[in-house]
C-alpha cells in the first residue's frame, strides 16, 4: 500500500486473549480493515498458547502487510504475577513483530486516550465509543482487546512523533 | 542419542544474560556437552534483543538435539518491571522450544537446589561449586547464568517427577 494509505496494525498483548486491529487512512478518512482477538485456552500448556499467537500473528502480518504496528506500552501493574504473564504473549507479539521486520511503535495508555478521545484520563467506554465513530462501524468494535488494538492503530495514525521500541 | 544417554538443554531466560547448559548421562555418569550465555546488547531495541536470543536457541535445539529442556520457574520478584522484562524472555524461550516440538520441563529454585546440593536453600556459590563436582569441571562454570542452566539440567536428569511446562 503506498504511504499515502498507510495500513497500521494495532496489538493488545495477552496469554489469553491478544487483540488486534488494522486501520488505514486516506484524504482524512480512518477505515478498518478488520479486527479481532487470537484467543489461547487456558486449558493448553503455556509453550503452545505462544506458538498458537506466534502462527495467528504471523498469518495477520502476512495477510495485510502493515507499513508499521503499534503496541501499547504496559502498564506495570502491582502484581509481579501478571506482568510476568503479559511479558510472555508481548515478548512473543516483539518477536514475530520483529522477524517480519515490521516498523514497531509503542505508546503509552495515556497517549492512546488523547489521541482517540482527546482526553488522557478517558475510560474503556469512551475510547470504544470514539473507536466506533472514528472508524464509522455500527456497533462498537468487540471484545474490547480488538477495540484497545484498533485505539492504538489509530494513535499511530493521529501521532506525530513515533516513538520505535 | 539413544534414551540410555539422554541429552539435556537446561536454560536460564533473561532479556540480557540467557544462560544455557547442555548434560548428558551415562552409566551414572554426568557430563556436560557445552555451557554458555547468549547475551544482547541493552543498547539493542527489545524486539532485536528478543530475536537474537530466538535464533541463538535456535541454534543450540539444531546443534544439540536435547531429549527434552529443562528450565527453572520463575520466582515472583516484587519488582513488577523486572517480572516483565523476564516475562519477554521467557515467553521467546518457551515458544522457540516447543516449536521445535523438544519435551520441555520446568522446576522451582528449591527443586534445583535440592537436586544438586540435596539441600533446598543452598546459595549460589555452593550451586556452582557441586554444578563443577558433579560434571566434573577443572573450574567453576562461568558465568553464573551458564551454571544455573546447568544446574537446572541436572535437575532434570535426577528427578523422578518431570512436570511439563
Amino acid at each position: 500500500m503506498s504511504s499515502s494509505s498507510p495500513v497500521i496494525l494495532g496489538i493488545d498483548p495477552g496469554t489469553a486473549i491478544t487483540g488486534w486491529g488494522v486501520v488505514t487512512e486516506s484524504q482524512g478518512t480512518l477505515q478498518t480493515l478488520g479486527f479481532g482477538v487470537i484467543r489461547t485456552p487456558s486449558t493448553e500448556p503455556l509453550p503452545a498458547r505462544l506458538v498458537t499467537i506466534y502462527d495467528e500473528l504471523t498469518a495477520l502480518l502476512q495477510h495485510h502487510q502493515p507499513d508499521a504496528v503499534a503496541v501499547e506500552e504496559l502498564f506495570f501493574s502491582k502484581n509481579a504475577r501478571t506482568a510476568l504473564s503479559v511479558g510472555h504473549a508481548r515478548g512473543v507479539v516483539l518477536l514475530t513483530v520483529a522477524q517480519r521486520q515490521a516498523p514497531l511503535f509503542h505508546y503509552k495508555p495515556s497517549q492512546v486516550k488523547q489521541a482517540v478521545t482527546g482526553y488522557g484520563a478517558a475510560g474503556k467506554r469512551q475510547i470504544q465509543e470514539m473507536v466506533r465513530l472514528l472508524l464509522n462501524l455500527e456497533a462498537l468494535p468487540q471484545p474490547d482487546d480488538a477495540a484497545d488494538a484498533l485505539a492504538v492503530a489509530i494513535c499511530h495514525l493521529h501521532s506525530t512523533s513515533h516513538l520505535s521500541v
